[in-house]
This record gives structure tokens, sequence and C-alpha cells, in this order.
């Protein structure tokens, strides 16, 4: 099933007012470390799932890749990625991943920010990137925890009486699928998967695992956003990068 | 540091007592998953790492294995495994792998089965297992899984005043190092490891990763076992298998 949540615009200008914000768990924990594994970009063909607003499809240009998709499955971002971002070797289109016809081996570098978990077939997804990626190809994504995407959605806290944090509970981990989450708006719907099931996928559809990262925030970025004193207790995402063989 | 707490006599009479019970952990959970991932034995050399009683060396044997090699840091497991077994292609030794010398690419094939959480330096480790590994060489481990390693060694449930298990706890997954724990004896020590520190390490030590498997019981196994019904809402072991390249 394909979501198009940020096209619910009441998400949509939640999701704004985080995003501009400069101290939010993209910016201080995600980004910085999903950047240190980007492969050079001179000369690639790069292909962005979930491209959003289009700011990374922007950033690979201005590193010197030859040709950016941006992809989205909505309007909204598309369009906002549209006027924000011009350029001859720079492409944004309205489309789920799913329904792209891309060339066998034609690109160079698929990247994916926080995207993945809300798509159903995962594995379908993995092995039509396989088949898009040149040999040496590189993967590179984003996506929620397994430890947090496990629970139903909820920020399943254990506190004592004075709402100190003791725990943080892991709910049906082995039971895998479709979770709804109220982030934002009611009904958001993502998808856990085990860490075996995201790993496993990659290998079978012929991508080597290179690198993994469950980030920790930097005591820099703890001053500036306290809540990220959390991530020691579990980690909010996970980074996988792989090579098509 | 070398823990060796399988010779603390109060500890092995216990472990004992578990391991002749058939309806245990190891035995319908752990083990038929990590058999599921033994490469073919035939004329391999095997060095099986924390061999305890030595029925996996002795299995290795009967597949057709050259030699195999168990080691232990356990007198009482070495002095078991002896007794039952003996075979002019298998050899036991009590000694820490850390301790041992084995001659680079010399080996086909490194099994270990719940063993190296015990082990400090993991890095050290795998990287020596590396080296001992022949070109193609596997590894086969199981392992504490993280999300359960990093408890302080509590089996931390969260439960309803009934005491029905709502949620499992992850404490701390981030800090990782040792761990103390009172299973059979007191002050039990274990190394708690990020699931990214695991699988960067063997990837940087030159080892590919071939499939991870976060084992989940059997119907039958549940019947046998009740509490393995736990094993859905988090895993207790992760097993792992990498090739060296």
């Amino acid at each position: 099933m394909k979501q198009n949540i940020y096209d619910n615009n009441k998400f949509f200008q939640q999701y704004q007012a985080i995003r501009v914000r400069e101290n939010n768990y993209n910016n201080l924990l995600e980004q910085p470390n999903f950047f240190t594994l980007i492969p050079s970009l001179k000369d690639k063909v790069v292909l962005d799932i979930g491209c959003g607003m289009g700011d990374f499809a922007a950033y690979c240009i201005s590193q010197g890749a030859k040709h950016v998709t941006g992809i989205d499955i909505s309007f909204n971002m598309i369009g906002n990625a549209k006027e924000r971002y011009i350029h001859e070797c720079l492409t944004f289109e309205q489309v789920a991943f799913e329904d792209m016809t891309v060339p066998n081996g034609s690109i160079d570098f698929v990247s994916s920010s926080l995207a993945f978990h809300y798509i159903a077939d995962f594995q379908l997804l993995i092995k039509k990137i396989s088949t898009a990626l040149c040999e040496e190809g590189i993967l590179l994504f984003s996506i929620n925890h397994p430890i947090v995407a496990a629970n139903k959605g909820k920020e399943s806290w254990v506190t004592d009486q004075e709402g100190n944090l003791l725990h943080y509970a892991v709910d049906n981990y082995q039971d895998e699928g479709l979770r709804t989450q109220n982030w934002l708006v009611d009904n958001v719907m993502m998808y856990h998967r085990t860490m075996s099931t995201i790993l496993n996928t990659l290998i079978e559809s012929g991508l080597q695992i290179e690198k993994i990262i469950e980030p920790i925030p930097t005591n820099e970025a703890v001053c500036n956003l306290p809540s990220l004193n959390k991530e020691f207790r579990r980690p909010s995402f996970l980074i996988v990068r792989a090579k098509k063989v």
C-alpha cells in the first residue's frame, strides 16, 4: 500500500514546522551520520528516493553529480522541491518508486533518507534498487531503527513516579509488519522489520553490507536538544551502506 | 579480561543440569538455527571456539571434517570433552583463543556457539579469526542478542499487576562494555556490543556478512517450553555467518 501522508495538509504543515527548526533529530543525529557514508558524487548518476523538498538532491548536484533524479510520492514535496531548486542536471518527479521505470544498471548511487519504513514491500523495493544499480553502485539509506519501529508507533518509555526514564520498552520485535503511529496526525502508517530482515534482504538481492550506523548524538547536539540524551538508551535510526556486487 | 566461569564448580554443576534437560533455549532455539548455516564440512579444517563439552566438534568429525580443534578456557569443559569424544582427527585444548597460535589462513571453518559475549576484546578476536581463516573460509557464531545484552544482566520484563508481560525493556543500548549478570551464580561477566559494532567489526576485518538470524521458536518448541513465547517480544540470540574475502 502506498501511503502519501505528506499530502495530508495538516501533516505537511506540522512537518515543515519541525524541519525549519534547526535543532531536530534529522539535523543533529540522522543527517551528520548519513553524510559520513556518502560516496564520491563526481560525475555520478544519482537517484534519491523520498527526496522530500529536494535538499539532498541539490546537494548532490553541488558535489558534481552528472544527473540527479529526486522522486517522492507527495505532490506537496515535489512542488516545493521544484520551486526551490532548478538545475539542468536535476529532475524531480512525483512518483512512487514502485511505479517508476529505471533502466537496469543505470544508477551509480541510490540514496534515501527516512523513507523506507513507509514502504510495504521491502523485498520488492530492494530488488528493484539492486537491479537499477550499476556494478559497484552504492545504496545508502536511513530508516527507523527496529528497536523503535517494533513498538506500535508509541514512544514506549517506562518511567518512575517522578517521570524519570527508566527503560525503553520493545514490543513484539519479531512481529513484523504495519504499525500505525500518531505522529503529527493520527494513523500514520509505517512498517516494522527486524534487523535480520533488513540486512538479509539486501544480501539476498546482491548487495554487500559495507557499514552500519546506529547514530549516537555528539555532546554538542545534546546541548542543543537535551531529549537526544534518550539516544544513549536506544537508537532511533539505522543507517546502512551497501554495494552492488 | 579472560573469564573462566565454567571452572566455578557451583556454576558448572548448575550449567550441566540445564544442558541435560532436553527443553532448553539452546536445544530449541539457538542450535536448530545455528545448524541451518553450517557449511559443508567434508575435508575441512575446523576450529570450534568455546567448544564446551565437545558435542559440536564431534559432530563436525561425523560430517567428514579433516581435522577439528575444540578449544575452551575451562578445565572442566575440556576434561569432559576429552572423556566423551576420542578420535584421531579431533583435538581438545584448554586455552583461551587470545592465547592460541594458529597459522595464518589455515582454517576453513571457525564456529562458536554462545561464547563471544564472554570475550572482552571483540576487535582482536575477530581480527585473529579473520587471519586464521583461509580465503572463502567461513565464520559462524551465535551470541547474546544486543537487545538482551544491553540490560545489565537483568531480565528486564515490564509486567502488569497480574504479572503479565507487557514490554521488554532495553537499558542503555549505546553504552557498550561489561555487564555483570547473576546467572546461576553471582557476577558472571559478559560484554554488550551494539549490532553495528558486531557487524562493522566483521566487515572491517575482511569478513563479508552472508546471513543473520534472530531466532524465532517454532510452534513445537513453544509447546515444549512455553517461556519461549517471550521470543516474539524480543530476540535472545543473534547468529551471524560471514565469509573471508
